[in-house]
């Protein structure tokens, strides 16, 4: 089942919220998001500032132990310009490094549909041949954690969140734990583009219209966010420093290779360090992301009943 | 000019060793260098082991604030057999994550320089599939430290040393910063095959034939190893933590930017931050390797006199 | 005015929950805590684990931007036994670094209060005259954060929460910055006693008669927990990685001594530099924390109005 | 026996230097160090800056998998003025925190050694109080490392060097894995007062007199520095992040109680974990120390044969 859904009230916090949705497993919302700074797509501000989520949406018979399978079908920016901040943020550069950036306005970015690309509205001379392809993807996703929390839209976790990794886009699909009853699925933060690390604090923030579908695979335990589009398998670890991250992701895609790829732990260790593949999620929010992924050509089949085979 | 050099003593430090040889600047070396536990093309072993380093070799006129340009000829293996070890590293996994290898004898892949893949030699039933290109790179080389300093070719630093990543590759050049006399270039550590972030604390072993050439550029500033390749300039950040490594390779390139691209800081600024990749080197080794590139088609053209068009 | 309270109801999460209680700024509560698993004086299980809190309280008056002063008048242990972790957290060990412990059983420690001496019940022959002290201390205590979070008692943060800093005992001020009105403060998680990093996972963990004062201090800007005891002020630092607990103090103790001290910056600098003291809060939960103190004695006199001279 | 020895040279590295002096195991050396800018008690330059090392010292009989304990029998300034730093450094605040001290020139603390106290030489109003006890330590000492390796003086590892812990004073012992034969035990870098971290980074550098008695515990396993005092044992891990440095020093501390106490496995994680002091050494250099330490009063003998026993 399809539902069109239009959002008229937003959160700052990914958590136990009332649902604003209910829906079945396996059925497609078709909503909107709003930009990071609560502007939504005809540029009037309807939100507070911070990656206001549309939802919660509650999947009927979705409970803690299951994850939530999110296909991303379509994300898409409904309007033609989104903003960016100026400045490499202070903790990716050298303690005491000055970016020697005085303007701290942020700038717009105008979006061309026809050549799918995006350009700096009244660029400096130096980068008025800057132009970036339109690559839509979700900066903040995931579901209600536990314990009764409600976490920061600026932050991620085992339950997703602020992740602002660029491999979250048209024809993913995302995987989470579930913490509560309904799942309670929020989503918003869209970009237009970004690079790796969302080093200046933001990619190009735009409104967009999205349309996904939320399928529960029952009983099936993972404790970090997970992915796959065409070419690979991933996993995201949230949570600073890097390394740690980086260790959360790496141990996440271990289990899942002897989980659903019926390797050997000796195998899968050497399939993963044969093959692995790292990505820069964001290095900006209170937590940074980083991804482990492998391809799937170099996979062997999935199990039956594994998480991958339930979703393919 | 060309030397044929056969080395016949191996260093396990980079520092300021005696010459092996003393070469000019724009001159190209084409010698041989024993894998990483001291073994020759022979599988003799001719070193002790941990990344025995080839010369070191003096560049007249080199002197401390000048560059040392590497172009990395063509380097590649000169026997049909590499090892590797079969365990991922307990400090890329979750603290108390046990990785459930107990065997952890080296195993050897088997090159087939007719389809250029390497495969496991007696591989267990769940990896009998595996196979990789031959895509060889250095993992450790770099030249002589400053303060008379004689650095371990187990970790890396501004200097280079073990950055043990896999875009060092044939057709890169690489630039380091000069700290003594005649520069004092070492190579060693060559692997056939390696994926990010060398987690099983190695790649495909193995001896190689290495063709380079080394050019002294003189009176640039650079803080940390840089390099390019046909499609991107790259910068490497070596030091453990991972966070602390991206910022030495972001603000590396930042000044890269600035100095050979004539962009104002804050053109750099908003350059970098729209366009930036993040590639995981090693986290591996005493000291990891963050590198930060950015693509050259999105660059302006490099100024004259600037490191990047002397070298070009 | 004193207020007598007994909590029916407590929390896993610090947020915006309904107020348990209404006071006035100035007030004192005599309450009592659970420990951290739930467990009361009588040693009956009323709550979930993880430390649980009692509150909130709400102050009138107390709004966002203001700072709330809580002095620990008194807590002490109200129950004879508390309960501990016998195994070092694999995250305090070097990766791979096996501590040997099979049974993970918690076990219980003995509280003499004649003596005021605690000692392990049944205890192995190698630590029968293992004995400390009773030093009572507040695990876990805070305020509700912003943007409607709600923040697991696992962890801490800017409003405080899970820090674990044994500094936390009768006869402290804490200070916290307040978020949403009525500040919202909870309390929890009592230890009859603690080492520097809880690296065990746990303190001494007991039940707690507590009795302390609220007091607002309107318009002071903090952005990190605050102290003071008899000899030292300090702040607290809560995040991974430690680095960045003890940069979060660091800054904020240098901005305390230039805002309430009349030091110029420069000599803030130098008068941090020389004196300044670091005390390892906990290193086990999701946040660190990192304890920066300096001796009131080498102070100079407070400034009027300032956050010190008024709660003196 | 007793070695009065006058040094004429200074190293800025440790290393396999050629010994500036050979002595037997049990032998007490007297000696000089200059200050970390190369100023010897006259204050004349006599080196190079950067914590110049006084040796090294070749001890009879030292071989690789031995012990050197270093006794400091007693360091004093031998000059009243030393040299401090005026600003924090930056990777000790937050990110992007200036702390605002624009005149980078090193000032001069005087020495008053009839009241033992030091202050500033020409304060600013603000400082004109600001008096600090005489507490000489030394900065960076330690013996040769492994591979043929120097390493500079401005940071640390397993094999010591520039550690900058105010517990390495007069009365103290301190322990040091063997690499080479001979041991080449180096010293240097003392400070008239230091506080915890060496934030500024200096703490009151100065010129000394030493005298220390190197002795030879054969064929014992040390991985890093150890030490012990009246009251505690110790133990230092050096390395980035802060928080390795803590699993190094907290892992070594573990190792100890099991080895030289006769402690069981879960025994000792108990004990530790109940007593385990932290201190933050330093928080400038490019490798950070954290010292892990347990009150001597607390721990059972030791073992007839263990280090401690064969040293105390």
């Amino acid at each position: 089942m399809i539902h069109s859904f239009e959002p008229d009230k937003y959160y700052l916090s990914i958590g136990s919220h009332p649902p604003a949705l209910k829906i079945n497993s396996g059925d497609t919302v078709n909503t909107n998001t709003v930009d990071a700074g609560g502007f939504d797509k005809k540029g009037i501000l309807v939100s507070g500032r911070g990656n206001p989520q549309t939802g919660p949406i509650y999947v009927e018979g979705a409970c803690p132990g299951d994850v939530l399978a999110v296909r991303l079908n379509n994300i898409w920016p409904n309007r033609g310009h989104g903003f960016c901040r100026p400045k490499i943020a202070s903790n990716v550069l050298e303690p005491g490094h000055d970016s020697r950036v005085t303007d701290l306005d942020t700038f717009d970015f105008l979006l061309d549909f026809d050549s799918n690309t995006a350009r700096i509205e009244n660029p400096s001379e130096g980068l008025t041949d800057l132009s970036v392809p339109i690559r839509p993807m979700i900066g903040c996703f995931g579901v209600a954690p536990d314990r009764g929390q409600a976490i920061s839209t600026a932050t991620s976790g085992p339950h997703g969140g602020n992740m602002d990794y660029r491999g979250f886009e048209s024809g993913v699909t995302a995987y989470f734990p579930i913490f509560v009853d309904g799942a309670l699925f929020h989503i918003g933060d869209g970009h237009a583009w970004q690079s790796d690390g969302e080093i200046l604090g933001t990619g190009i923030e735009i409104s967009m219209d999205v349309s996904f579908t939320l399928t529960v695979i029952p009983k099936i335990e993972i404790f970090w966010p997970r992915g796959q589009n065409e070419d690979f398998i991933f996993t995201a670890g949230n949570v600073r420093p890097l390394d740690e991250a980086l260790q959360h992701s790496t141990s996440e895609m271990l289990r899942w290779l002897v989980n659903d790829y019926a390797l050997s732990w000796p195998d899968a260790n050497i399939m993963l360090g044969t093959y692995v593949q790292y990505d820069v999620g964001n290095v900006f929010d209170p937590a940074y992301t980083m991804i482990c992924k492998i391809p799937k050509s170099v996979l062997p089949s999935a199990s039956p009943g594994s998480l991958i085979s339930q979703s393919a």
